[in-house]
């Protein structure tokens, strides 16, 4: 009996440690898989992310006349470009660096080293800042000075971008900014990325002005039809693709939870697309394509904030608003004479505004709490103050210098492909535009 | 000799809780992170679904004269909206409720709380049903009215689809499928979501009658090519793209077994093309694009139900047949005076009934077994007979209320785009059609 | 005490196996979940290249006139269903097959049965071989015979590629290629894919020599403006969201690691970008929206070889210089006479030959080591000298064979889409160009 006993004890006592091993190597092996697997969510999702760039630039250039659509898809492509290089630059470390004041973030500039899982999030942020930039372009199309966008999208990525967010989202690394520390819920970004976006780009059709001949002399408003819709249409579809990818993967790790995010990014999308179409028909009014999509990207930036806290009927609820905004709120900018291509102040600004006040009255622990709801609508009148005002600023610094931010006249009426990038979109269809010997001579 | 024994326990003691907590831990952590994964790899396969609507709308847009270019895209567009909506509301539950007759699904109707889990694929599922929905608009284009076309397209998400599903794949929650109890294999939906697809648009063919000027007095057939190949090529390729989230990611949870599914589907859509090319290469005939694109669709619509039960030769087989059958059958629908813009019902409706009996013929475990062979052609002719008969009787009766299915010859003459949404898709290029000012004032 | 002492050893001995197994099915199942995890990184990164597709036939058919665009988009697509198919029957097994000599793959030949993951890394690696064949069909657009192009294509998948690729990244299953064993580096293929394309199209354009009027008789050149810079935009940003799948799934398995390479990649292509826009400022030229594009994708290719062994900051230098290569060189291409219609001699051969220089420059452990360097420029030279040699002879070959590499003068000037496909892309707005009776009846 006794050597029995010795005898387990001993076998125990041998095979203890080697067991013990086996069970440290498998938890840092598990370790190492959900970090793996957290990696593979967040770049996929960034590359996602990344496409929506391919989604602005689609829609934008089938909503302008064909004769600034080189323009508008180099001022999509340059926004990626130099969106990525200053917001690796600069607008990470004002972002997510250290945050001890609230209010910026001071490490991190041009990250050489950094921790494995950090890169990851640098890739993921970086197309954040991409977003919230190009979002403006579209409403400034025909008629801002190409060199004088780029470098207000530059400002848009590195500073305006980073430092709201930071205020909101910071830091990742040590301090919380001001926003955040209230208790601000915005979970993938319906004011942190599109309301920036949409107010930038309220300053800068305020300073451009209208297009020429978008209003009469009377004061009646004139359409000037995009040239390409089949464009506009992909474009969306584009846009609500990778949509997918900026909301479900802002939990930043993989989980259970994404298909609801996922499912409630959906709904929304529908149900404003579904509002718009009923209102057209209750008011007898043709069902217009573009709107149509415009809708439903209203949706999508509506449940942005509260993809992740709101249950999927408050979702419906939430886009079929947005779609509402939608088909209201573009006569209403037009009425105030401000001439935006895309409707870009609508669908990102207003419904982005909305969304974040839908994400606290639909806050699904606690509906309608009034705390919530207050600061939420905080943040949403600090992201105007801010967003507007410093683009305003900008814009207004811009067309002192650089010899001014708007075209010529007659380049304007030409079209900025020829004046900017002597280079036509459908050399084959576009007869009535020639190009002369001293413009090719611009192009080798 | 004993001190050391009981030393030797003692530690074992007191470091057992400890670990043996860990280990519970880590049983935890795995069975989370196994979630955690399925999730990420159900999602990722439901967000390429729904870029299966671009695709289609992309085909079906560049294969219709630039007249209906609008009106198409606006049908693809809310498919996707309408069929997410009413997929919640009543096709999930209709598809994947409880089963107990083996016929219909009965719970789980606009469902606001659920199983973590089950939010994953109600997502994935309800592009599947948009997907079976927007294969009959392309057929239908350039005669059928918008409206009656979206209340179509709400039917079949909503019933049509969900409830030939819960045969075959029904349920998730308790209960099976009288198609599914027989061993009916259908992996990702050659026949629940293509054939169903085709058949509908079979029947919406029948009930509209061709287009105008399609078939000459003689019986005599003309082409009306599409105005923009372009756009169907990326179409295709889209649809691609997106197929292998179709069909990898039906396995419905993350596997080392996706690749094979993943290859058989590539080399099937391969052999599909290029069955085609030699075709035409052997009777002297040009290679058709269009053709092409829609013979490599084939493909992919026929390996569908047996990608993971096959090995790659068959699925190469598969194919090949798919590539022919495509190749053949539509002058065959020509004869009949049928006429289906995009080939719908050829490429989904018989590529995915071949493919239903080639899962059945090249059954890994089981070759040319005539009991599963019959199964599968039972279920078939189910599809068939359901997805065509209910379809007839919709579009039937949509026939007689709103004011008939077709629009007027009119209207057809000048093109729905004009005569239903009071917008062009190319004005700049589409000279010779005009707007009177009463169109204009239907924009708002 | 004693009583205690047996209570706990009992306790722990009862314990013990049932906690032992849990541990095992643990060890187990986190083999399963890894295994399940890198297969779903994989075969997203497979879905992704495969895309790539897309994004080479949209630049190339917008940048070619539109006469031309239906014959660009069929050598396209014919690339990807040829490519499939072939390396499936050959280029596997010569790529990756037991290679024992060092020199070519002689194993693994048209595989029906292989172990589960192998499938996940097959259906990856033929995605690879597509991509380097598609490379070649835009510099010899407009004038090439499709037959003799599609018979090209896969001599190409299934020759030319697979056996410098078990060179550089053979074997899986046994042995060695000698450049591997060098030690050389080319991660995700700027060589092996990429360099090797750009050699394989550098031999066809001088196989084929120039379009018609591409030079004057006086030695100036011409430039033939492509039809539809919108695609050749969408093709950019198509390119640049697949290339994340092509470097960062080069890992072929998921981990943290994958945002650094994501990062990297799109630091390169924004400088790549945003080198050229700075260059043609300086230089007061026009900043055309295509070279614009092809800066960025010389960015990517420059990035491929050493995306995962680089510092961020070596990533945007290695960027930086390709853009200025892609700024350059097509003149120098031009001076030479030879006619490269999407400039893939330089985006893929010289900028694919930089980046391989560079990822030995730069390698982060042991900067501007010699040895290294002196490697990389051996597997650089070894590819021309295989690349360009062998395709040169197999172009001479074709151009005996088969009436000829180049279409007649007479289909040229009308254009391939007529004379090659009986088809018009755009058959509305394309008003002189009309079909014949006998056109017609080639269609079917």
């Amino acid at each position: 009996m006794k050597r029995i006993k010795y005898l387990c004890l001993l076998l125990m006592a041998i095979s203890f440690p080697t067991f013990a091993n086996n069970v440290t190597a498998t938890a840092e092996n598990i370790q190492e898989i959900r970090l793996s697997l957290d990696s593979v969510w967040v770049v996929m999702g960034g590359i996602l992310v990344f496409f929506m760039q391919a989604g602005f630039a689609l829609v934008e250039s089938g909503s302008v006349r064909s004769k600034n659509t080189v323009n508008v898809l180099m001022k999509n492509y340059m926004d990626a470009c130099l969106g990525g290089l200053v917001f690796w630059l600069l607008g990470f470390g004002l972002m997510f660096g250290v945050n001890a004041s609230g209010w910026i973030g001071t490490s991190h500039f041009a990250p050489s080293v950094m921790d494995d899982w950090h890169w990851n999030l640098l890739f993921f942020q970086m197309m954040f800042a991409a977003t919230a930039t190009t979002i403006a372009s579209g409403a400034m199309a025909e008629r801002i000075h190409f060199v004088a966008y780029v470098v207000s999208a530059a400002v848009v990525s590195g500073l305006i971008y980073p430092i709201f967010g930071s205020w909101a989202w910071g830091s990742l690394f040590d301090g919380q900014g001001w926003l955040k520390a209230l208790g601000f819920i915005d979970f993938a970004g319906s004011t942190v990325v599109h309301s920036i976006g949409g107010w930038v780009a309220l300053a800068g059709i305020i300073v451009l002005g209208p297009r020429l001949g978008r209003f009469g002399r009377n004061g009646q408003s004139h359409h000037l039809a995009g040239h390409n819709l089949p464009l506009v249409a992909l474009g969306g579809f584009i846009l609500w693709f990778a949509w997918f990818g900026f909301n479900a993967a802002s939990t930043v790790n993989a989980s259970v939870s994404i298909g609801r995010i996922a499912l409630n990014t959906h709904l929304a999308a529908c149900s404003g697309a579904v509002a718009y179409m009923l209102y057209a028909l209750i008011r007898g009014k043709a069902i217009l394509l573009k709107t149509t999509i415009n809708a439903s990207l209203g949706g999508l930036v509506g449940i942005t904030a509260g993809c992740a806290t709101m249950s999927p009927l408050f979702a419906v609820i939430t886009g079929l608003t947005a779609g509402l905004i939608v088909s209201v709120m573009p006569s209403f900018m037009e009425k105030l004479k401000l001439d935006d291509v895309v409707d870009a102040v609508t669908v990102h600004g207003f419904c982005g505004a909305w969304g974040t006040v839908a994400a606290g009255l639909f806050f699904e622990a606690d509906l309608f709490n009034s705390h919530i709801i207050s600061i939420q609508v905080l943040g949403v009148a600090a992201a105007f103050v801010w967003g507007f005002g410093i683009a305003f600023v900008v814009f207004k610094v811009l067309d002192k210098l650089l010899g001014g931010l708007r075209v010529s006249k007659q380049h304007e009426q030409r079209g900025l492909d020829y004046s900017e990038h002597a280079e036509l979109s459908y050399p084959e269809f576009q007869r009535d535009v020639t190009f002369e010997t001293d413009d090719l001579t611009k192009r080798h």
